[in-house]
């Protein structure tokens, strides 16, 4: 069980979200990544108001941050990285295979995330918004050619090189789990199975347990 | 000259681009980071139609990728880290130095580029959509908030990490270079020193003349 008190692997998590975030927030991906390196990690709950220096730690004033006595850095990505660097079972030292993980990693939060995030904030965060509405066929547009893109170098491949999981595939499940909440995997029957996939893996099973336990020990409403 | 027709280093770029986009497409990214390794490298320039099997090297249909013999990879954000492997000068190899450097090359690309590119976009591409005038408060509100937490991190500091330039701020200067270009760093004073000792850079301004010729040698409207 990676989570251990006096673990050197200090992650920063929310100590609240509300119900439609559960599943989501980003500190996810770094349990997830832990779990299937087999490093273990304490977290540091932050509430509604941070720290007043967190943004030293953090300037976009988000989660996940990780420390451990070696390094404080902050992003996913690079942090997925970081562990990666640390377990041969995530990113590959082999320069070809490593670098194609890496490409990845940044294709699922620069050429994927963004549209697919905006797309779904237009039904939650934008939603009373007068301009949202009109605005979903061309965020719709875009988030579906950048699906379509993915599903179609996916194929019938397990993973998005093949027989090998890696960073690049941990951060793209966790990327495509917005799409699907959202809606918009409805025609992305490849995608939704890759997705399913990522899911049924054990390591993402324990790190979506222990996300969600969590919040369920905060009362409901405090510190949003 | 790091152009070199003989060189091992490829990467794509846009054989032509509107005047607009000049100086803003990706290769720059990469030219930059050659330039500043002092690597050699030779342009492979693609057109409107791109070769039938492009979508294997990029499945997003765009530019650079590189290619040199040992990796084929895709993604700014991945290849400015390829190039820094092979360059303390961009990549320090101290544990703490490489992965700020590498979560700022994250931050700029996931935390930064999309509020600034669809902000810009809504003046530009959606112009003429009903909705995108609308939508501009909300919009320049989270550019403005996400541009004013970089100017915070900042400072006075003259790179992301104090003395020393990295990929990092390579990706957060060409980043800052679009929002600046759309108007959204008037005022954000510090931000627009920072972009400016970039673009004073030697190797920036080898890699911009070099980015800017290849567009001149294409006979205008063709291949957009």
């Amino acid at each position: 069980m990676p989570i251990n008190s006096t673990a050197d692997i200090e992650i920063t998590t929310l100590a609240w979200v509300p119900e439609g975030a559960r599943g989501l927030v980003k500190d996810l991906r770094v349990r997830w990544a832990l779990e299937e390196a087999g490093l273990d990690y304490r977290i540091r709950p932050l509430g509604g108001e941070r720290p007043a220096d967190y943004c030293q730690d953090q300037p976009f004033n988000q989660v996940p941050c990780l420390s451990d006595g070696t390094v404080r850095i902050f992003e996913s990505g690079a942090i997925l990285q970081y562990i990666g660097e640390k377990s041969e079972a995530l990113l590959p030292s082999d320069p070809q295979a490593k670098f194609r993980a890496i490409q990845w990693t940044f294709a699922a939060v620069s050429s994927l995330e963004p549209f697919v995030q905006f797309r779904v904030l237009l039904d939650v965060v934008f939603a009373d918004q007068p301009w949202s509405g009109p605005a979903k066929p061309t965020f719709d547009h875009f988030a579906q050619l950048r699906l379509g893109q993915v599903a179609g170098w996916l194929g019938d491949k397990q993973w998005l090189e093949g027989d090998r999981f890696t960073i690049g595939d941990l951060m793209m499940v966790t990327v495509l789990r917005i799409a699907s909440k959202g809606g918009l995997l409805e025609d992305q029957p490849k995608l939704a199975e890759y997705v399913a996939r990522g899911e049924a893996r054990p390591a993402f099973q324990r790190a979506l347990a222990d996300h969600l336990a969590g919040f369920a020990d905060q009362p409901e409403g405090v510190a949003a």
